[in-house]
């Protein structure tokens, strides 16, 4: 997917991971609580690690969150349904930066990124890999890294900031 | 789909609903708390009326829970996703109960009901529709009456009780 | 407070939990979602037996929940703050009933139950206590069972209603 | 309390707001989900704008979360419970951005902040006052910025962070 040229590189397609709304995530002014957006991160990068890169929940290594940020764009409201594109803005030794896009799914399914349109919220996700036992840092488990690479973005998107995208 | 017969009625159809379950729905015994049926549940049936019963939540009438119950019988874990069977148990002048059926979803997104397999929770939800300014109750919206019809249950599974199924 | 009479006898003093509200426990509705409800009763039994009964979450028996039921009232919303009164309507064997009152706490802390004063919404909440590793079920624990004889209600507080008993 | 000196100011006193935590605050990893953070900031801000600063959910200016970012230091976990420090990193025309702490509660209420014990989370919340109906971008209202102004941190305060200023 990520097909590298001499002089431009485009994107790697992100992972997407849909994620629709309940009742209970509009909040008393109409529309999703910003607090969903971080479930919705959270529910996307730990699926994408179970589907796709081997974390085992109740195994002997485990993400947890160091550090998170979004910045909300656009609003949204139950009953739409999001979707998160899922990118990798940084592969450390023992820690992964997350880089996520919430979109809008349109109501046939088909989310509107890639072709221009603009994610509603934009944010971010650190998981530092620990012994689930000791809860000390230890290496991004080979399978999940080996797995992610296909995700991380290129260096130009690795701009220093929560806020800056 | 519900076909009167002289001799015995099966079941009518059930909508069904699609739950997918978050990371954080689990607690920290590692399955799905209680707390989460209960968010399917009142997400399950009001989508239900706003696509296809006429609710607006923003609109003159609108249906609160004056009474909720559910019985737990198998749990369940995130990642995995859930699907929600909607009937009505009773239809009243101002008043609807919900009969709900919570499922485990298969694999390939079949789910588990109408064909002997049980459902993991069953529960029930009692709407009061009242004007959205006064709360004072109102008769159940005419176009809601009407797409309801087609779930109400037979009067063999209007058991009386919460818990009773 | 159980003050035991040839003749009659007062409900026995219930224990209180303080549940303040959350900004996001207000739905759409600008009141609090019925979800939030089963959260305090969650809540508060959870910390009722930590405290008083000795349950460790973590340790060989812990306590499941079977099955549920509320009956809503009143609203209430964010800000205000709720406690929950907790009284134990059934002690079987293996499973422990409780019995519970939401109550709208007043401006000085002070609740509104006991003396008249209605609460907002009652409840049901019933724990079958399972081996942690097999998930069986096994005896209500010696010392919890000593904790909770206390707060179980005399016969004539099991008046029918939604969470028949 | 912010008593400017020529050579140095100490840090104003952070507004406090009490979170406690709920039974499925925690995740299967048995320690306070990462999103319930954002819970908190939102809550314990929202609270002081209705209590000190003039707030009304339902009037015609309203707060919106625009960005918000949080630091994960230390775990907690139910029955725990928590405090937010209430601080103002930047008082705009239009947004208002809080620096908040999360704090442990000790057993008898007090928390360790202010005099050199560490916050478990740190974290940034930025408000734009919007016109309720419009939804757009309006002055922070007069009383709330005269409310929050003994909020605001002094430049010394603006160490370098995730949230980087």
């Amino acid at each position: 997917m990520p097909t590298p040229t001499t002089t431009s590189r485009p994107a790697p397609a992100r992972a997407r991971h849909p994620f629709p709304l309940r009742w209970n995530d509009n909040d008393q002014y109409g529309h999703v609580n910003n607090t969903v957006y971080y479930e919705a991160m959270d529910t996307a990068v730990n699926a994408w690690m179970i589907a796709r890169g081997g974390l085992d929940p109740a195994g002997d290594v485990i993400g947890l969150c160091v550090a998170s940020s979004c910045e909300f764009r656009e609003s949204a409201s139950y009953p739409e349904a999001l979707e998160v594109a899922i990118g990798v803005g940084k592969l450390g030794r023992t820690s992964l930066t997350w880089d996520l896009h919430i979109l809008r799914a349109s109501d046939d399914g088909a989310v509107t990124d890639g072709d221009g349109a603009a994610p509603i919220a934009v944010g971010r996700f650190t998981h530092v890999f620990v012994d689930a036992t000791t809860r000390r840092p230890v290496p991004v488990p080979d399978g999940l890294r080996a797995a992610v690479a296909p995700l991380v973005l290129e260096p130009p998107a690795l701009e220093p900031g929560p806020g800056a995208h």
